[in-house]
């Protein structure tokens, strides 16, 4: 039985975490941190978990959260984590850290994020069907929503050398924003509405860049955008390729390349499928009349595989479980 | 040609009339203002008015307003609204206020709003349906959007003596709680949900009890809800007669009542079919098996009949103008 | 381990009653049946279910049915079920049926259907908060969706003889209406819109009658809506007592009801909170101006608590295991 | 006054058409036809113009048709309206078809849809932005909605030489895919969920690779998804230049484009801001770190500058009336 803590549990990474760690038959929840909910029951603020979770919220002490926990989920801001892991890295303590702060070398880091980061270490990059080091690692980096998506829909053909242009087209349920009440999350403002943001700039293409990279050569593009919905990231990748290819040529390169990766399904991408799981559903289709192009859409939630559902996946990896142990739910449909 | 303005400007019912004023054909728009927003154009903080909207905004001054204009319309905070009440009452212009400064008498108001009136006055509640002396009014007291659907629901039955007990069960549209995001408008919050709120203690039941009371001796309830939509409230008044009724008599009573109503249709109410209008759909079922029992349903625009689309009904006939002048639209559909 | 079996595993309830058996520690799905999808993978049709059930799709044989399972749920149209019920009933086989074929005596399942029950039997309601005897039942009839949310609403109240007049005005999410698109479902008339319908005939009706009927002498009103949502009920019970009471009367009398009922929380309904679940959320409040005026709100997922959560529930206790046995899981929030 | 009629007066174009129509005030009417609705009122089927329109529906007639009427609206199926231009052509009428069968070239047409037109004929094709010529027209081929979002964003780079790959990734509204229910539209399915289709063979790519391909050379890619709204479609067009731009020098191209095109407006797109009317409203972004790259956004009302909105904009040019009249009101936000 291990025993974990979620550092920053309020929030809907946090309380993501918390959901799927109650009913992990191989994990006790033993602390759950926030600053300005500290001695308030968890389930009054997440009273989804009442009857489930009897914890109450305390303040964070790197000592005795090392001490309690075998494993410590950060679901921090970025630049924060990064003063959270600092005061843990003299204990015996594994970290996921959901933050940014561990997912860019410190020089990429500081350019996108606008500064440095306060304790920079090494760390692997949590997206396991592309990093399978993360079973050996102490301190990993959990992918962003938009790069898990986006990376394993193009990852096969990307690795194959084929693509030389990929445009990822992310569409996102508005709960990646966060809990927090602002105009796009106002509900007359996004209902009926589909916005993108960040067009050009987004911070998570600078992951994308960076996964899809190390397996071949490819200019990347991404624009995100939220729809009406809370949860789940469709991600429409339109690949110009190097050379035709032909649909069977296409399906067995992703039959191979996921063959042992039991959370990426071959099938018809829709959100509902993946709902509340940590699956990521993969189709694609070759432009018959145009063989160099080919459109692979992906979905996973984004608050699953996205966030909590991969960090918990990177947990059973680091701490010797199978991958899938408490994480093999099938999807809420409809 | 009708000057009028519209005193704050920024929020969901001010934005409301700017849109039905901006095409009035009787009308010009000559004043919009907001303290916060002075100076700037309509048109950046309301971007669907670009094109049709050129106006800046001012800050309010009641002499300038009353010389600009023949009438004004208080789209602003209640308590507000009557300290410009005040300030406009000694000048020679019409008011049209949409807030609850001047729905109620002042007695009832101090204890419904927790403090007095800070400029009392006698008004004419604006519900041109029930109250065709809004005609020969100054001051108009705009109805709020929950009685207006109520009240026009369960009046015929009322006003014959029928109706013992009324439950008015509502749900309104989001728009209703304003532009500001709050939790209850977080989308993530209000998708896939029905929030009911005030649940015993609204004070929009003062109004409902007064323009009922008017009509006929009647016990009311009222609990209203939030529903996953922007405009639009669905009104369903479940009321226990004093005696059994057929369908027939009550369909003569809604004919008969509503005869010279032009905006009030008597057919399954469908709120895309009143959406943007100045519309109240109206139809009613007697249980056959137990035939003290009617159920009444509504359909109005919360930012229409509710709000802006009544007071621009007011406007005209407090200058003369056929009420539906300016008023009659198809509702947006689907 | 319980071996049990799905008859009619295509529509809404079959396939959640498949998404929760599938993880159920105590229990195989060794069948699934469907005539229309005879030999078919069950994840061709059920897609989120993919590598979590690898069943194909059989076609119905009592006799083999009965000799694989310990128990079979009936997710079939009424009039349909009780034709399976007859040619399972020599075998030795438990039943929980969800259709309305058995929820009623004989003589009012006839008025209230417009036919006869083929074949009529001795059955147990099962609703177990209000029925412990469901323990020692070979035939369950699962209750409606509405009747659960708007029985455990009232039946403390009701129970305690204070209630002489509950109107229950639901809003129910657009699956009850199952998989087959209609003109109300189609999202063009479904969207931005909350839909009345059976205003004063739903069957629904005769079921809460004879719940809270059993419990104590009340009138029962019900209005059923659809509301732009996939699951959950929220019901309104708007409740005129007999006598004033206090908001701590309440409070007790709920506390005492449900003290052992796992299934239900006394917290404030949302419908997030108990989505995929099989809670029942319940809160009230006391209309502290007019205290014979008491509304309830209950929350429910209407494919949980309100259809398959349910029938898992009756299974576990016709089985000899605890009623939260694969059933204990939290919401799926936000 | 000019006399009009519509055929098809029954789907989501025919009914938009009839809600524009009904208040342009230099249009009257006078025929709505429908082979399975004939004889009953238009607000029958069609109820928020309930007030408004108090036609019947007829059967379509030719000759009568061609006599009552100085223009036709053809709001069929593809194929179907050309069968309708064959029994119109000898007869003095103008028509707008907003079907696809006079958009592409005869020889384009038969492969893009897989059979001859039966009638072809030389028509405009009706985007008037980029097709002056549409005044002096008899018979307009109306555009498809995805195409005209599609062009109006991306025609001022590709006629400054600049675009080398065009990629469409457009978001639609369900209401595109008509009255009919289906899976798609079955709100269970469309809720929470966005739907890729026809992901490389969708036959509007046709016509953007006609009209963009008539102002430059330019590779096309086009993706069409549905998202959970009714109206609108935002399409954002990632575009490849042929070499490094500024913004200011984007921003000269589409300020004179647009110069003279009172229904685009070069302001953020947000759907609510276009509901309901005829405006496009576009935007754009230059990667500064990669100034090769654009980003350019579009929002349209699908049945309204993507359709009816559109038609009746060709309607004013070809019967010489402003182009603007009738068809200048504000969205309908929120």
């Amino acid at each position: 039985m291990l025993s974990v803590g979620v550092v920053g549990g309020t929030g809907y990474t946090g309380s993501e975490l918390l959901r799927l760690l109650c009913v992990h038959p191989e994990v006790r929840v033993v602390l759950a941190t926030s600053r300005k909910e500290k001695g308030r029951p968890v389930a009054d603020l997440l009273p989804h978990l009442r009857g489930l979770v009897s914890l109450e919220y305390s303040e964070f002490d790197a000592r005795a959260a090392a001490d309690a926990c075998d494993l410590l989920f950060l679901a921090l801001p970025h630049g924060t984590a990064a003063d959270h892991v600092k005061h843990l890295w003299e204990h015996d303590v594994k970290i996921v850290d959901l933050s940014a702060d561990y997912r860019l070398p410190p020089d990429i880091y500081a350019k996108v994020y606008g500064h440095a980061n306060p304790f920079p270490q090494q760390a692997t990059y949590g997206l396991p069907e592309l990093r399978p080091e993360v079973a050996r690692a102490r301190l990993v980096a959990n992918p962003g929503c938009y790069p898990t998506g986006a990376s394993l829909a193009a990852a096969p053909l990307v690795a194959a050398g084929l693509v030389e242009l990929a445009v990822f087209d992310s569409k996102s349920g508005i709960s990646g924003a966060g809990t927090e009440p602002t105009a796009t999350s106002h509900y007359p403002n996004m209902a009926e509405n589909v916005i993108p943001y960040s067009v050009t700039t987004h911070r998570h293409r600078a992951e994308i860049v960076q996964e899809l990279g190390r397996l071949g050569d490819v200019r990347v593009r991404f624009v995100p955008h939220v729809f009406p919905g809370v949860r789940g990231i469709l991600t429409t990748a339109h690949l110009e390729l190097r050379r035709d290819v032909t649909p069977d040529e296409v399906e067995r390169l992703y039959r191979d390349f996921y063959a042992r990766a039991p959370f990426v399904r071959l099938q018809k991408p829709h959100l509902a499928n993946v709902r509340g799981t940590n699956f990521c559903d993969i189709a694609w289709e070759v432009n018959r009349a145009s063989p160099r192009e080919v459109v692979v859409l992906s979905a996973i939630d984004n608050l699953g595989k996205g966030a909590a559902g991969q960090a918990v996946q990177n947990m059973n990896l680091m701490c010797g479980l199978d991958q899938t142990r408490g994480l093999f739910w099938p999807g809420l449909a409809p």
